[in-house]
């Protein structure tokens, strides 16, 4: 701890779309992990996590599209390449971007501190850090710390270990499932974080899954790649892509399954349900966590040109302050909807546009519906969950996108982040 | 009147960032203009501009590129063929945009009402509707209060004009330039609207340009095209782009200079660069004007690849709410705008990147300088004019955006505009 370090942001309450608990996380074989406070920068409270996974365990992972990776995500990438895990340390607080060659340093110091305590190889170590960019990241801290980050690990630590890598969160984020695979109880326990510079591809977020299947690691790495698309790639908070997207996924083997070897087949069709289930419900976690959110609100596309423009569509829809506000002030303003189908750059129809809010048609071919009642539509959407159906009317691409309103929350969470 | 119509949105305070006053116009000869109030959907002030040009005049014309442009948008595109312009009929409050035939047959009324009235072909007819989107606009209100508009026309109505054309706008717009070709006194005034959804190309604006010199109306159009990709296409409040921008530039001749019929020679470019200024000026008025701005921020960017590339680097800094919110909180968090600057998919290289806010580096070489003191430039960034400068290390294109942060105010206007 460091009695100097900055206090935490005030207090922020629990989003009101946040779900009602963090969910029971079942122990995962070969996998224990916690959660330490060492004063990256805030005080008081965990900031550094630390996951264990036992020998042999495989890894995916996909990063973000920036062009400006942090320092860790370089370390990562190339780590991968040889595709074994043992230790996962993460630390919030600083995000370790743009920070040069004292950032390279301080990912070499830590991967070293690490490979050492625990007994592993260099590229077996995975580091990922978030919070203030451009700081340079004060490494020693976590180094000391993460002896008695050892220490404290355990099967149950779930709930530490996402506390530990919250930023502006105001709510842990876990997701689990399970499932049979050749007769076999398999699990998949997820973490993530995500609050605020939320877009595709892939979000400011940080996520770790873990299960205690056994993978092959293509196999892995092709159904953490299908996942992600149809979860973390389709929710936006405020389109700002992050330096730092990090998502991993590790497998142990211990469940005992016969090792799936390619993403197709049975046992991989189940793993991929279940873990589009995990991905799908942390992704939607972090849209209910967007900063200043009061609204979860989900874009349902149809009509378009591919799947892909469709996904652009709602996108743009999601976007755009000017809907966002409108969500924000409860106001069914389906032109600004309508706009924002049309700033997109993709195919469609002004004259076949149709557009509802919770069911409610209020726009068919281009225009007003004759006769359509706002009140209703109104009284809708002073609601939590928000549902908008664009249908844009010259194909068959469709996609569903989630996101949330821009509030004057998120302007005093942002205007006052690091000051 | 009409007593039915809904109240003004809440009085707006006058932008801090407004010129201290509307700029004084010459009148042009050939052009009489003015503004009327007609209850389009606000009571109590004008909203019905009207111009007249005398026969002769040639028009060039600048749309928004959104897919499902206004009605009155298809009308001048296409009577735009002709090159001829007598009348020009703006409304504001109402958009006419996705209102379907009724909004075509809307058009159709108001410029056959025009060519009555004014004697005129209905390919010189101009209309142009700011506002609401989505709801009929009553147009028999317009052509009710055409006979009253034409009495009221004088070559002074230049603020009335601007006045009529607002919307969410706190001041009227206007902006002038003269100079001399081939030893005759030519005068370009111009007005424009435009507050919420500005984005390139060109931003949710309409603007009404107006000279006496003599030009050939091919010419007039690529020297208008230029002036705006340097002006309206090089600002942003909110990323949203409109249905509705339109931008017209009449010229009547009656400066009695030799005609200029192309935009090369010495009298083109002495015109080029007058009409630079006046939408320059027009352009940054409508940032300052911005929803909610308390801030006027000019990003400068050099060292892209190219000038377009320069200009969306940066458009993505400029459009980021990460970026807008740390303005508004006067916050110099330069590792957004490095963030922002890696997003918009341009190249850039991370560890050669340098930012300065205010004339002071911040980062050099992608990282913070040695011994960076930031307190000065949080001093500066309290201010009312913000200069962000970012050099991206690979090339030789650059390119200057305008912008303005993203305050409580952006959304207490739009959650409440239509309710």
């Amino acid at each position: 701890m460091d009695a100097a370090a900055p206090k935490p942001p005030k207090t922020i309450a629990i989003s009101p779309l946040a779900p009602g608990s963090f969910p029971d996380l079942a122990p995962i074989k070969g996998v224990r992990l916690g959660g330490v406070g060492v004063g990256v920068r805030y005080s008081g409270r965990l900031d550094v996590m630390v996951a264990l996974a036992d020998p042999g365990s495989v890894v995916a992972g996909c990063y973000t599209k920036s062009l400006a990776r942090s320092a860790c995500v370089d370390w990562c990438r190339k780590v991968q390449k040889a595709g074994k895990v043992r230790a996962i340390i993460v630390n919030s607080g600083n995000a370790n971007a743009f920070t040069g060659k004292a950032g390279i340093a301080s990912v070499k110091r830590t991967a070293a501190a690490a490979t050492r305590l625990f007994g592993c190889k260099e590229n077996e170590v995975y580091i990922a850090s978030t919070g203030v960019i451009g700081e340079p990241l004060p490494d020693e801290r976590i180094t000391a710390g993460l002896p008695g980050a050892a220490k404290a690990l355990k099967e149950a630590g779930w709930l530490d270990a996402a506390r530990a890598i919250m930023t502006t969160d105001t709510f842990p984020k876990g997701a689990t499932a399970s499932l049979e695979i050749d007769g076999k109880r398999v699990t998949i326990n997820g973490i993530a974080k995500g609050s605020g510079m939320i877009a595709p591809d892939m979000a400011t977020m940080l996520g770790f899954v873990f299960t205690d299947a056994a993978i092959a690691r293509d196999a892995l790495q092709a159904m953490l790649t299908r996942a992600i698309d149809r979860s973390f790639n389709a929710i936006t908070v405020d389109s700002d892509i992050s330096t730092s997207d990090t998502m991993l996924l590790v497998a142990t083997g211990a469940a005992g399954n016969r090792r799936i070897t390619a993403p197709s087949g049975a046992g991989a069709r189940a793993f991929q349900k279940a873990l589009d289930q995990v991905l799908g419900d942390l992704a939607q976690q972090v849209v209910r966590d967007g900063e200043g959110a009061e609204k979860f609100v989900t874009i349902e596309v149809t009509g378009a040109a591919t799947p892909r423009a469709a996904r652009r569509i709602g996108l743009a829809i999601a976007n755009s302050p000017l809907v966002k506000t409108a969500l924000a002030g409860s106001d069914p303003n389906w032109g600004r909807i309508a706009a924002a189908v049309a700033k997109g750059g993709e195919k469609a129809d002004r004259d076949k546009l149709r557009i509802a809010i919770g069911g409610v048609a209020i726009c068919d071919k281009g225009q007003r519906i004759e006769g359509y009642d706002e009140t209703p539509v109104a009284r809708y959407m002073k609601g939590r969950e928000i549902v908008i159906a664009v249908d844009v009317g010259i194909g068959r691409g469709k996609a569903t996108v989630w996101t949330c309103d821009l509030t004057h929350r998120y302007i005093e969470i942002n205007a006052d982040y690091r000051s």
